[in-house]
């Protein structure tokens, strides 16, 4: 399912085959959390803003509108009107980073919902089970995700844990699959690594979880507190243990450094927030950097955004005028922004691709590295 | 520059120029009071809802970002990208209703702004002079709103002095139009109609200001504290006063229905925030009345808002998506029913006009009223 087409260096140009279409590698997965995109934009601006694969995200379905609800509409896809891939995530970053009073055993993990505080149990089964009813092409494996740094002997003790979850997960979704009335018969699991700042650790839970043969693997518990180098450190040991032939994908990582040496270690998938965060704050992204659109510099400039971005906003909208509905507190500034940053990952992806293919990336790299020098 | 193209009863069917275009009557206009709709549409979502004319806001613009922006910038049009007829309202509304401790005075008025205090003078003059930069296609005469009922006494003088304001307002703005450097020289003046619930002071002032043979004549000073009836009463006894050959604006009025009634006392113009207020808390306007998506039996609804409509919302998302997405406080609900229900309007006036056309207006009407008693 997973084809190479390049590779230079360690890095990856490749094609992957969901339920739902091709998804050219490497890739910036948009994030739908709650079944949408922040700022108000719906699957027919995010395929303008040329996003491949939508993100969404089973600990917040699952609390509302229910997975159950979901299923009954025909799944995700039918549900925000996306026919293109969907990957879910399992939930359990989530449960680690936003719900409270969280209790973990083998079975599984009890924890109070941040929205209305019922006490909720999930188990991997559990997790897989709602994925399965929101039918996504791509399952996350159920895993706990410590925040770094952590106890050597808690992440051992919580990587192997998760190894065992994993091979639940992997057995759970199987059965699933062979059900005439499940949402999405081609599911596929990815498998996710942990082992928090220890490179021994990560390698030896990589090596395990490959063996299981997953059509993809994850690096989990990253960008959770640790330096920039260390994350990249991690890579360059562990990345080289993940299975060559299946896509390998950073979770919630990152900016577009961060992105571009993530793809030198041999990334191919990746998904943040940032893109949407930034917007929401009046931040911009450009080729020349980051642009704050409430100085006051940018109240009468008619230009867009990025002179060369193709984005819908860019094409038709000033600086100034989106300053101004920053300004006044309209949702349409949001809606724009997101747009633009959006659009930004996705371009900035689809050029790493380009470069990939015509033997350039490295200096696609060193370009990128001297602009932020110079400018961000 | 206004066409009666059909009559039946005292409705009409005609057509306005404007310097951006042509505008099919009656028409409801879409209100983008800081120069957004609410619930982030832009110019180009607006086209789809099938808008003829955005309406924005002297007041709020001259506040935020202010008219020396918009005009550097090339006008509102090119600012907010909205190549057809733009009207401006005058900020005398909003004076009366959103500025605290104002002070009125032959001269203009003295108000404290609501965004940050700043104490602020407008004349007749200022008004105009900042529709001007702004360069609406309609102009919107600057004059007192009083609330329903006022003391007779002062609804006279204040009418007077909307008079003598009106007088100053024309002469403003054929000085303004001739000269070469401003944004839109055809823009046109509407006067407005005053004089409280009091139809004796209605129909002196409208005989009045009907002298001075403006492009147009609005009915302001309504649906402001007044039973509906009163206001229909008002419009039946003022309307016959008003120029028969040039368009009438009721302003910031209303339902469906209360658009209907008054388009069969004569009326042509039509804007209110009905529309976004109300999608804003899940209210969406279908054929068969008001559906409140708040309501849990919507929860697994899987058929759109109104099966009869064509908007992008209808024809894409399902009451159980919108649900969800108010239900978990994403923008994407207010945009998705924003849309909605100005479509709706919008058709409404279109449905109107075709009625018109085939002469069946009446029995438009009593359709429409007969829905009403049964389900909304």
């Amino acid at each position: 399912m997973f084809r190479i087409l390049k590779t230079e260096g360690r890095a990856r140009r490749g094609v992957f085959e969901t339920p739902h279409g091709t998804v050219q590698t490497p890739v910036f997965m948009n994030v739908a959390t709650q079944a949408a995109i922040k700022g108000g934009l719906d699957a027919f601006d995010l395929r303008q803003a040329g996003c491949q694969v939508v993100l969404s995200n089973t600990y917040h379905l699952h609390l509302r509108p229910g997975e159950e609800i979901v299923r009954t509409l025909g799944g995700l896809h039918r549900f925000i009107r996306w026919d293109g891939p969907i990957l879910t995530d399992s939930g359990g970053f989530q449960v680690f980073s936003l719900a409270k009073l969280r209790k973990i055993d083998e079975e599984g993990v009890s924890f109070q919902s941040h929205i209305d505080g019922r006490r909720i149990f999930m188990s991997p089964e559990d997790s897989i089970r709602i994925q399965s009813c929101l039918g996504s092409d791509i399952a996350m494996a159920f895993d706990e995700c410590v925040e770094n740094p952590s106890p050597r002997d808690y992440v051992k003790q919580s990587a192997d844990r998760t190894y065992r979850w994993l091979v639940r997960c992997k057995s759970e979704l199987e059965r699933l699959n062979e059900l005439s009335d499940t949402v999405n018969r081609g599911q596929m699991l990815f498998g996710i690594n942990q082992g928090g700042t220890y490179k021994d650790l990560r390698v030896e839970h990589m090596k395990k979880i490959a063996e299981l043969d997953l059509p993809g693997y994850a690096v989990g518990g990253l960008a959770v507190g640790e330096p920039t180098e260390v994350m990249y450190e991690i890579l360059e040991e562990v990345v080289p243990f993940a299975p060559s032939d299946k896509p390998r994908y950073l979770m919630g990582v990152g900016t577009p450094s961060n992105i571009i040496e993530a793809v030198a270690r041999g990334i191919d998938f990746f998904d943040c927030v940032l893109p949407a965060r930034n917007a929401r704050h009046g931040h911009l992204f450009t080729w020349d950097g980051v642009i704050n659109l409430n100085n006051k510099k940018y109240e009468e400039d008619p230009s867009p955004i990025d002179e060369r971005c193709e984005c819908h906003t860019c094409r038709n909208f000033s600086r100034a005028y989106i300053r101004h509905l920053l300004k006044a507190g309209e949702v349409l500034a949001l809606r724009l922004a997101v747009l633009h940053n959006l659009h930004f990952f996705n371009k900035l992806t689809a050029d790493i691709r380009s470069a990939l293919e015509e033997d350039r990336f490295e200096s696609f790299r060193s370009e990128w590295s001297a602009r932020l020098s110079t400018r961000i």
